[in-house]
């Protein structure tokens, strides 16, 4: 059984300061409830990092369920770290498949400006080994200079090189209304931004933002039904790789995300000329660089030049961050990976505005956990 | 398609403070692997309530894949507070009923005792509504007093009428070498345990512990072919309730807990006579009595009947905490759902030792999450 979206929603990338966690996943619940036009819904997969942490709050589930007039649904938290939003979605496409459940519910929500449980510095690196790295220090940014070290020494490229990701990552989130940051930004300056774990800097890195995305999925064959513009998921494929770095063989590939994107490809039976877009994880620009690699839109060492040449633009042969990417949308952490549904899906059905991709039919969704120890790659088709 | 399990492995519930949560995870795992005589597993389900916070370690999916020598397969955790174990069971099945995924690995693990992050107490509250219980100060502990109180006054019961339940549970405990509280308990010192919570003592309370148990499911076309006695899942099914109980119309009818049971029942075609033993969440002896209420095993207010007259021993009516419960065998929060199971299985397949029910042939496991907010029940049949 293949299984289609009917319906998505979702919220402002923001500080949320004022809205509760589970008002925030209600808000994308009831604008995806809205274009599904059901309120039939059977289960229900929160993506969700870091709410045990900084919220104090578990069983989101159950929680979200009711709070969303739906109680007594099954309901449950799906956690892959930043991956936790993709992870929910994958987990609602085999459920839907099973035939166990009818229409699934998936909202990825995230509360990480504003807590009232332990430090977000401290929480964001639980995605990280414990033992391993966390112990000696390590966060993220700091494991993705690493990365991004490695890759200038090896290929023989320049900060100024990977400037491309962002430039394009902020010009189109400048036209989208929801985008945390909506700022144009100037290759030229991009190379004077403080770092924060060289050579990562603030224009490398995607800020930790809060927010909310909801998809509902049902079979296509009862989608057809339902609305006017159903979106396929004709491909949906998760792998996993070791957190910590110093457990890889080659620190510059994300066998997680080639493996992943392999998985997805071969169920959809696409190849790379088919896809339109490609809504990547840019956490740092090394991840969008690898990413593509991993992917097999670029040879190892390769990514950089898609940047550089602008390919990735709007108008490029493999246009990234349509909406600004995690960069300047910003970064939901578990509601993420269900922005960059949300983002395929009115990109394939022409309702992307400024940001629309002429043409666009098949759209690939990859969302990363750490490093990408995680990645669940989705394609969707209209 | 029907799925059955194909192997199963637990660790001792203990104070684990040797060691660390994947390696407590590989324990059972290697023993499931074994049981199984396989290590084709093609997705990894972990049911983890706590790991995030105390021992700052998520995405607990890709670290265990690779610790247990499966790096690059499907990974995630599945949270649903202390019905996580259940709930990575209820994917594990739905994801093999879709054809997707072959073979899956569930394994419960938790780390409850040892913290390297937050305290444990306020971790553990953490199944409770954080905006409107947790607040107040409210506990798991606190909440259950609340329920046993208002049971004590709506039915007339006494704190000596739930005795039976711990009496129970510590002469099953007491011959299982993998409890972690092995001693017998009279009913007569029942009384006068201190009391945590007015009116719940030490005797209605679970230990939260340390330990792992893993259970391996394939579809159970494959599972003939593969081992002498594969147990087969026949009924699955998760609902939801309130977090907060003064959102509850009534807090003594566990409604998540009904709807569950039922549902697990219909689709399993068994009537409450064909249930030969009922491993329940008896976290608090008050939880024991309204699950056996909620799941139709006796009318409101006389569940306790069944503690009194010893209709939940093992030559009893219906057997339930057969080895223990989570009260003696100990209670480790994301883990004991997957217990539950291993604990059936064994009784199924007649390795139950001197825990043994005599000609069992089908058995209900149920796991809650807080006081019921969610709720999992898995029939298992050989």
């Amino acid at each position: 059984m293949t299984v289609s979206i009917i319906g998505y929603g979702q919220t402002e990338v923001s500080e949320a300061w004022e809205t509760s966690l589970r008002l925030l996943a209600w808000y994308a619940i009831e604008a995806a409830l809205d274009d599904a036009h059901t309120t039939e819904i059977d289960a229900l997969y929160v993506g969700n990092m870091l709410g045990g942490t900084l919220s104090n709050q578990r069983q989101l589930g159950a929680l979200i369920a009711d709070f969303a007039g739906m109680k007594g649904i099954e309901a449950t938290v799906v956690e892959a770290a930043e991956a936790s939003g993709a992870a929910a979605l994958r987990q609602a496409v085999l459920a839907v498949s099973s035939g166990m459940v009818r229409t699934a519910l998936v909202v990825g929500v995230e509360k990480a400006s504003d807590t009232t449980g332990s430090s977000a510095e401290k929480a964001l690196a639980t995605s990280l080994d414990a033992d391993y790295e966390q112990v000696h220090g390590a966060t993220p940014a700091a494991m993705a200079a690493l990365m991004m070290q490695r890759y200038m020494h090896e290929y023989g490229a320049s900060i100024d090189d990977f400037a491309g990701f962002s430039v394009n990552a902020h010009a189109n989130g400048s036209s989208n209304p929801l985008a945390m940051y909506r700022n144009k930004l100037r290759a030229e300056k991009f190379g004077f931004a403080p770092q924060i774990a060289t050579p990562v800097s603030l224009f490398d890195a995607a800020p930790a933002g809060d927010g909310s995305a909801a998809v509902i999925v049902t079979s296509t064959e009862r989608a057809a039904d339902m609305v006017p513009q159903p979106v396929q998921i004709i491909g949906s494929a998760a792998a996993t790789d070791t957190l910590a770095l110093h457990d890889r063989t080659d620190i510059l590939w994300l066998s997680a995300a080639a493996k992943s994107a392999q998985g997805a490809m071969q169920m959809a039976d696409v190849t790379h000329d088919d896809i339109d877009l490609f809504e990547l994880h840019d956490a740092y620009t090394i991840l969008a660089t690898l990413a593509l690699e991993a992917a097999g839109f670029a040879a190892q060492g390769e990514g950089i030049e898609l940047a550089r040449a602008g390919q990735i633009r709007r108008d490029g042969s493999i246009p990234i961050s349509t909406f600004g990417g995690l960069k300047a949308r910003g970064n939901p952490l578990g509601a993420t990976g269900v922005y960059q549904i949300v983002e395929i899906a009115r990109q394939l059905q022409g309702k992307a505005g400024g940001n629309q991709i002429e043409n666009a039919t098949i759209g690939m969704a990859q969302n990363l956990g750490g490093l990408g120890a995680t990645a669940i790659t989705h394609i969707l088709k209209i």
